[in-house]
């Protein structure tokens, strides 16, 4: 694990977003909140929260960070039978979120595809990416194309 | 969480598949094992085992289950800049191991990610999904057009 | 850790319950689903779920056990200003599962209590108990005077 | 999750307590360290440290915070036939320690139960309050008519 | 991780051993339960079972197993400055609880250290090893030169 | 846990070392990566990393910490017929990290342990210690006789 002791606390934030692409009919029932096993978006927020805190057990290599805030927003897209979902992750600390962004967005898509997976096995995720970071040595990033 | 407990245990099956894309030059880095963060391989293997054996701590409705085998496997494609993960999930029990697969393949995806990112922030996560599944009542599922 | 190679895996169920009394405003909030941090109880239900799972991290002398069930209910009494929690855990194992039950509904009362503490910090746990239990060699145990 | 990224680090400290209620005839098990199952109090303030320092794992919403000192105290009152079980919570940081006392109270209640189920399947466990707490913007908290 | 699907469930037991060598002065410390920090043998008896528990998070390649029973024994040589730790693990499963006496075994050292580095910062572990194991395909093993 | 609210947040350093003792044809095998179950050195790497991430689980009066780094180094005596570990654990904290140091070398043994048991089922870990430490009130620390 790289040491960053001589790196100085510094507020960070990375922003991670990714898409659950599935049927439309699949998407009407999300939105109705009419999956049978709960509701999806609520059960896909809190996976995506603990996940982010549990960053450093799922990555061998990612340091511990105390997380100043992680949020989870989605984007129901119906034409195109997605779920968007977007993580900004915050921490005051040695080194970024950007993990724990990529992370709090995974967790999210993986919970929305156990909540459905009985009605739509077929769903995929996809173009999980980092949009953005901000604070640390190497200053801001932002994904060309992205706003 | 839905009530298997009538449910018989039986041996399961799950596998799921997932590409990382990346500028070529850090797929050759990769394959030369010249990442300094350490090989990359070996430690996103690790991770998708490791953290398969956590599903039910990621996935709020996930089951607990002893899973009897995880294998991860690479696929490098350098003409196309992908990882190629493929996620092997078994176990024997009253239900079935997709979010282990689909677990290990994007754990595994993200420490891809997390020990190329100084050289490649714009990775992306792509096509994550089930590929087939055996045992247990609903009968085998292969997704359309994979071998 | 008591020593249950010997015992059979049978079908094993308990149910446990407890409240947390708050001020009826806050009751009412929680019911308009008005509290600023989020949904309460869809929180408060997957905390629940979780810590289930858990149960053997937390109480050191708990077995490991696949629950096969967890259910969390919620009753809402507006006069009494309580939230009333019941967590059904079922397994097929070699030992009960009383300590699951009991650890979803404290961890379902103490998530609602961290969503709501903004507006009433004296909310308080009460009550929490073991109301049955089914299976195993010691027989069925129904507490007095719980339906 | 709260952002609290601006908020400033201080410290806080928090302290909640409950109460195990139980035949007497438990009580004196208990105090005599005649527990089968081994060493009760032992075993509870193991597991009330424990479970504090995984707050964040529990509690969804709570954030990751690095404990600088947890302490558990026991007073049984035979009369009575209760354990009460208070917590001192402490930390540097950016937010408060009040659901890592409160953890702390129902995990050691919860072990006491677990110890001591096999004699009394009857204890509960009751009046899990926070009493105090300092630091941090909101000012201090007493709860009113505690000590 | 090795695919063990087909390999029966049968009884497995392990026992591992190990030393912690100190200064006799902390030995008897220990012994008259005068380590300020608390009550060593409690403490580290607690430790080796719940990491015993946790095995498959600590060893990667280790399979999750529903332990059925651990034990921690200890045994104070005061004239050789040692305490003695003795982990006895079993489980009705597919493979073996090597790793995971071993794992209790070392758990348990560790927390002797830790309670009492204040005292005796060159304490050491030492003789870490398998002592027997039964049941499972490879039949019973006994290390040689040892009851 | 003991209260450090108090102490200073100083970089604080650890360095702990241990030995896996095997047969002289079990380190050939390592050597040559000819172990069946995978990479025995990048496995056990992870595996240091990993635990000493998780210290304050493993060690119920230990403090969470945010390392700021782990470094595993394995130094192989073909002659001796041991795996040498040292880690090398660093944080900016109120308390110190040799707890996470020798948790690292622990669990890194504990892994080549499992990674060669299938050959080897004689190997000890021994002399596991620790070596120095910098940083804190106490001042360093430098066990006799190692460099």
């Amino acid at each position: 694990m790289v040491d960053v002791s001589t790196k100085s606390e510094t507020l960070r934030q990375a922003v991670a977003r990714g898409v659950v692409r599935m049927k439309p009919q699949t998407l009407r029932l999300i939105k109705a909140n009419r999956i049978a096993k709960g509701d999806v978006l609520a059960v896909a927020q809190v996976a995506g929260v603990n996940a982010a805190k549990r960053t450093d057990e799922l990555i061998p290599m990612a340091h511990t960070l105390p997380l100043t805030g992680v949020q989870i927003d989605f984007a129901l897209d119906e034409k195109a039978g997605t779920v968007g979902i977007q993580a900004t992750a915050s921490t005051v600390a040695r080194t970024g979120v950007e993990m724990e962004a990529l992370v709090a967005v995974t967790a999210a898509a993986l919970a929305v595809y156990d909540m459905c997976k009985a009605v739509d096995r077929a769903m995929t995720i996809e173009r999980v990416r980092l949009v953005s970071k901000t604070g640390g040595r190497s200053g801001p990033y932002r994904r060309r194309g992205e706003s």
